[in-house]
């Protein structure tokens, strides 16, 4: 066990109650050693897919054997089960409703578990609040040292979104589509800098062209090198291409929404 | 004094000035070994009213000896007096206004000090942010192990906000009201499962009706239980009766604020 | 070095996307024994202005050898650099734009360096998150007792700007303007207790009046001082002249805007 166990928080509790602050009071009186990082509670109220990107943009960036804990739980107090998963790096904590599908599709040999060693959870369970009962637990108990095997059984059957990757639609045609909307209103589309260059290996000496809502949006490297207001493209810190407005706010200035189609063309 | 003592902070600063951090800053220069957690920033501005039940619902899932601070605080400067209130597991910091009523309420035997001990203020104090000058510097010395006592002088006469408590209106009916409304527009009643218990009790064999707004609002145990879109009640994390859509805002989608009367019949 | 460093963020990321979670997962990486302290990630997108404010307001509450990052970066990609500012007792992290002028302001002697030693980044760098790449590793090594010189070289020609400092007009007259609205709605000036003092020295025996507005503001000592509900004036707990409505929202009632004009006169 690391000496300064780290585990994170991302969950659509907002920032007016005080659903996180109270999962962290679990945390501490399980493990005082534990630190707490908020990834965010940002993310939009019951929506699994937007909290698996951001999970799945942000796991990588912390130390290894960091735990991850997802709790976006419309089916809490269902039959839905509670997992812990095990990569090479990391854990993640959080209900199997497919938040973790990124990691799933990163790291092929992962270890899925159903929590099921309840004297691990807190004697008493709500039906409505799993974070608090029994993931803010299991994850402070992991971060003592207890090994991932005790908290329950390996399953195989767990959920996956059918994630959106993008496709090849002709040798010179990318399509994608955006998959994210972030606070500056910079649209984040599926199509990373791996796709483009297979295009490009694929088409040699021939000219780059994005098309989002029947506009040619003009590829540069970085935010200020855009000359004036309108849509711009650039590759992302996370290696996606994504459209902006510089010091501006693509989304809601050009209607952008997640789900528009977008297409790279080399032909 | 315990290892890693904890401070917690509850405001109504949000998120964009530095208040809340300001404080830490503080809180860190005279304690580097406190851990602060956020419970919330987001009770709406000036609103002691809310801050006392966030903090009544929040406080018990914190380790022993936790030092939870509040500042919600309009009368900062004026004659309403500083206070440090110790229950046997917990203190609390903030203005004398009410904002610990749910916390009198449960601890009839809790202590209340009026702050009058200065040197553990800050030196320069101002007239518009105790959070900083006062409450902030009072709970990290509190956390270096500063017996309470030294604080102030013991007082009773502190203030109280009349508790919005449910009434059994005749032996069948309980009669409460809407106290407050989450992130996700879940309506939390003032009704808990212990009154609904003893409606019960005293009616044996008999169904459970909840009525808001004239509507019959029929029971679940759980969010997903709810077969559609419409309005459902559950007993929610915290053992309150709860208004709710599922996975929708019942507060926005139907209209339903802080004050709604709400009515369990057993007849 | 300290025992328990302390990094601090300001940032315009606001609290939907991962970015400031992310670079806490990259400083705790590089140093687990730094403590991070989010002074806000409200800062409005791209304004500088507002974050030097902020920055300004909140550095000097901190204890000395903390590291303050700030990242408001619409140039990051550009040849804007990355610099690291040493004062007295603190060191600021983050893009030359600008962001220090309060800090340079108040420390005059203060030392700033271009950062160009690339092996304290991400050895991965994208043109778009240099908060990740560049900020948050250079703190995090500066945290560990690496000395600030490593980091770069020294440079004179760092940005300002022209700071909104008050004017006196006439022997009897300050001129100055709104340069924040907090989130409830007070408009903090830039006219300061010290100006205010020797505006009074200058003018002996004589009554001060202010005006926002063509509206004569009254003077109390505290929020609850003032008698109703219209506009009053106090100084506040950062020692400036700030307007505000008791329990009420003084910016929207009144449409006061930053940059609004605000007059103090003792004729």
């Amino acid at each position: 066990m690391q000496a300064k166990p780290i585990i994170t928080l991302t969950t659509d509790f907002g920032y007016s109650d005080p659903l996180a602050g109270i999962m962290k009071g679990v945390i501490a009186g399980i493990n005082p050693e534990a630190r707490i990082v908020d990834i965010t509670h940002g993310i939009g109220a019951y929506s699994i897919k937007e909290a698996a990107l951001v999970i799945g943009m942000s796991y990588k960036h912390f130390p290894p054997k960091t735990i991850h804990v997802v709790v976006i739980d419309p089916g809490v107090g269902s039959e839905r089960r509670p997992i812990l998963v095990e990569t090479d790096n990391y854990y993640f904590v959080g209900p199997d409703n497919g938040v973790f599908s990124f990691v799933y599709n990163e790291n092929k040999d992962c270890s899925v578990l159903h929590l099921t060693a309840d004297h691990y959870f807190l004697r008493r369970r709500s039906a409505t609040f799993h974070g608090r009962d029994i993931f803010a637990p299991v994850a402070a108990w992991l971060s003592t040292g207890v090994s991932a095997s005790k908290f329950g059984e390996s399953i195989t059957d767990y959920s996956r979104l059918s994630l959106p990757f993008p496709s090849m639609t002709t040798n010179t045609t990318l399509a994608g589509e955006v998959i994210y909307v972030d606070h500056f209103g910079n649209a984040i589309t599926n199509i990373s800098i791996a796709e483009i260059d297979m295009l490009r290996s694929a088409n040699p000496n021939r000219a780059l062209k994005i098309t989002l809502k029947d506009r040619h949006i003009p590829f540069v490297r970085y935010y200020r090198e855009a000359g004036n207001k309108g849509l711009y493209a650039l590759i992302d810190s996370m290696d996606y291409l994504e459209i902006f407005v510089y010091m501006g706010d693509a989304a809601s200035e050009f209607d952008i929404k997640v789900g528009d189609a977008v297409r790279v063309d080399m032909s």
